[in-house]
């Protein structure tokens, strides 16, 4: 593990300074910041903000076209059905509803899951085996506190979902990133990445992949590939943490079987109600064999007591009474329509050099810039034009990723999808602008990337003698 | 830290033994029982199951008098109005409320927090300086992750909260546990156990602390020894962790200013709306200066992203529509019934030698048994006389508290809580004729704790020749 990086919110960034009792010297020209400085964790010196969440901010205003988070669209539910529901749950359950539950969550719901796992192959999963959690978040947050210690290694697509990154980086994993290409994560590159690990003496704790409608990078993981990571994870024995939150949200074939169905002992399944009913009710659950369910349920008793009650009979209730499957067709056709927008966009606006994945399904396209323009470094210019998307590095661990972004569409309508693509497309080609008169230049800060810097060349030092 | 103690369930108990890639060794006489035992995280060796959640099974029962679980007298709400009300935020706000919310949780909410706070005498809490949090359980496992590295030192009053206990077991910190007297925390015992930490070159991050009806002892930290403790934290360059669920439940007086409220610099307030409202919508918030309120932030997004909408929304219109302060009157007054009934009874029926706390407020009376008899070993019988208790072991770290148990009498009628008194009065009664009748032998597994074991003497033995 890197040591840490002195930072200034953090005194020198030293975890272990311990005052001996007195009160800790002030000097009277450089007051404390902040007195509790010394008493950090080691493991709060890595954390960062997400690149998602530091948007978040500029993505609410209005004006801005946000191609940035990944907001299902809430109001294409029945609203006023539901509404009757939740409320009947309180008023005639309410002994159940608004009291403290099991810690591994509701029975019935544990039921329903499973009932929604069969629509992915996974048919011999039982409600004891299923923890609900808060949001799939917390299942990943739980399953890594049970598994990884501080500098354990931990596998990822190259990109990865940045909520998991940050959970990674939490605990103090080390994250290394695994090729993917259009159909997925690469067998070759998972077992490269495998022996190059022994080869270190690195303890390979897990892979983590997110199979369906990758976020972010929008790409199935192949029938075929399927069958060759479960091979080699049975050859390599290596834990597979299976993460699926869209699996059941293609556009054009019915969902694929789950690496869970085919794996029941060394793959550990993601699941979540964000995309198929509601994020803001914060439902996920962890499918798992019975020891690790065991110390998920007391690692999450320890973290949240138990799950809350009224979300989960909410969805179990949503799952019993509602036409649910024909609410994801809603959606699907809804996210359908603006995946079109947003493909038939990029087609006719983005530049030459500008490449992206096209995904059959979930919420995000994944975009490359041309050569030698950086997502992060243009941000400011993007949000100076009103459109909003996630850098790419926000999506590595290792600062790799400079050239992409990541779009969601699932949350605008299509003709204001067309309208950020719009605006995108011109900040990309005042970007290409920008490069080709400065050359080699950071753009971001206007000063030379490399030492000694190159001549600039251009209209505006025609005055300097440089014209060969 | 002691090493881990091994654990068949986690085979060796070694954390850090790493398969070199090929199938880990299988003898056929000896199947692995779990495939994962060598790669679970060092921090699980020592999870255990809380003493509460144990009895889950039991206490559900309905032959059985429950007086283990904090359940909060829920029905006592105005169903009806409080159902309308959260089916109205789906029906009438669903794109809010059905949706991804900011981490640090809902604006307006934080605003009512700080109303809430106002209270109890912190009266200068910005919503800035809140963050919401699902329950405070989270609240004070965010604040533990933030602060506490592993063998960092904990101080705790004795007994201490076991919800706490499993968080901080989980930091893998120490905890050392500071007595209390029928006025709370004695800040004696907490001066002299800081000097002790520190001549052992221990480092101390905080004291954790339930001032206002303790759970589990009912105990209520007076006025002066608030102020002593505000003095040794500032004198000691101490952090103090406020834990305050039950302070707007008191029967008889306004309620006491929060050390918050002396100390806004090294005191971090967790609140809840768990015994005020209602416990499973899981809403609760951490007041914290904005430099740890960054860290808590962040923390959180890595654990659950945000917390639920609709149950935010839920609290803040309950708070800004409904009588809630009228509602805590009901609620202090259904409570003091039974408060009452648990202490009328206790005094009418348990044998000499037994001792009580009698709490003023809140939901727990700590019970002493009379000498030599152990609340852990005397569960079967009380389960087999269909009564539950919480035994006292399981609000210590340290293996202390043996003779304790912690009574409930939240959730029962009085009626029932009477029963439930009269059912363990026999229990105790029980156990103390089989103590007179076999002296020093472990009633639990009826072996001598004593070697060599003393001459049994009695009825039973009549036909050795034992008499003096």
């Amino acid at each position: 593990m890197t040591p840490p990086v002195p930072d200034p919110a953090v005194g020198t960034g030293q975890a272990g300074a311990y005052s001996s009792g007195a009160s800790p010297h002030v000097s009277p020209r450089h007051p404390r910041l902040d007195p509790l400085a010394d008493r950090y964790a080691a493991r709060t010196h890595g954390m960062k903000s997400s690149e998602i969440r530091a948007l978040f901010s500029v993505v609410s205003r209005p004006e801005v076209v946000s191609l940035a988070g990944g907001m299902p669209a809430v109001t294409a539910l029945p609203l006023d059905a539901v509404g009757s529901m939740i409320g009947e749950l309180v008023s005639g359950m309410g002994a159940q509803t608004l009291q403290y539950g099991s810690g591994q969550g509701d029975p019935r719901l544990r039921e329903r899951i499973c009932d929604v796992m069969a629509l992915e192959g996974i048919t011999d999963a039982r409600p004891s085996e299923v923890v609900v959690t808060v949001g799939s978040q917390q299942g990943l947050d739980l399953v890594t506190r049970v598994f990884v210690d501080p500098g354990d290694v931990i596998l990822a697509e190259a990109p990865s979902y940045v909520g998991a990154l940050g959970v990674f980086q939490a605990a103090q994993a080390q994250v290394r990133h695994v090729a993917m290409d259009d159909d997925g994560l690469i067998p070759e590159a998972l077992e490269q990445a495998l022996l190059e690990c022994r080869a270190r003496g690195e303890r390979v704790k897990f892979l983590y992949t997110v199979p369906n409608f990758h976020n972010p990078a929008g790409i199935t993981l192949s029938e075929p590939r399927r069958e060759r990571v479960i091979a080699i994870a049975e050859q390599y024995d290596l834990l597979v943490i299976e993460d699926n939150p869209y699996g059941l949200l293609g556009f054009n074939h019915e969902p694929m079987r789950a690496l869970r169905a085919r794996n029941e002992e060394r793959v550990i399944y993601l699941g979540s109600f964000s995309k198929t009913f509601s994020p803001g009710l914060r439902v996920g659950w962890v499918l798992a064999p019975l020891a690790v369910r065991e110390k998920l349920v007391l690692a999450t008793e320890a973290q949240v007591l138990c799950p809350p009650s009224l979300t989960q009979y909410a969805v179990a209730r949503y799952l019993d009474t509602q036409p649910w499957r024909e609410q994801i067709k809603v959606f699907t056709e809804l996210y359908r329509e603006r995946r079109d927008a947003t493909l038939e966009s990029l087609t006719a606006l983005m530049p030459p050099g500008t490449t992206w994945t096209r995904p059959d399904g979930g919420f995000y396209v994944w975009l490359k810039l041309p050569h030698g323009l950086d997502a992060k470094l243009m941000q400011p210019r993007a949000v100076a034009a009103h459109v909003a998307y996630v850098p790419g590095i926000g999506f590595y661990a290792d600062g790799q990723g400079q050239e992409y972004m990541r779009l969601s569409y699932c949350y605008p309508e299509p003709d204001r999808i067309r309208e950020g693509v719009r605006r995108l497309a011109r900040v990309i080609e005042a970007e290409l602008d920008l490069h080709s008169t400065f050359d080699a230049v950071d753009t971001g800060t206007f000063r030379a990337v490399s030492t000694p810097p190159p001549p600039v060349i251009g209209p505006a030092n025609a005055d300097e003698d440089s014209h060969p």
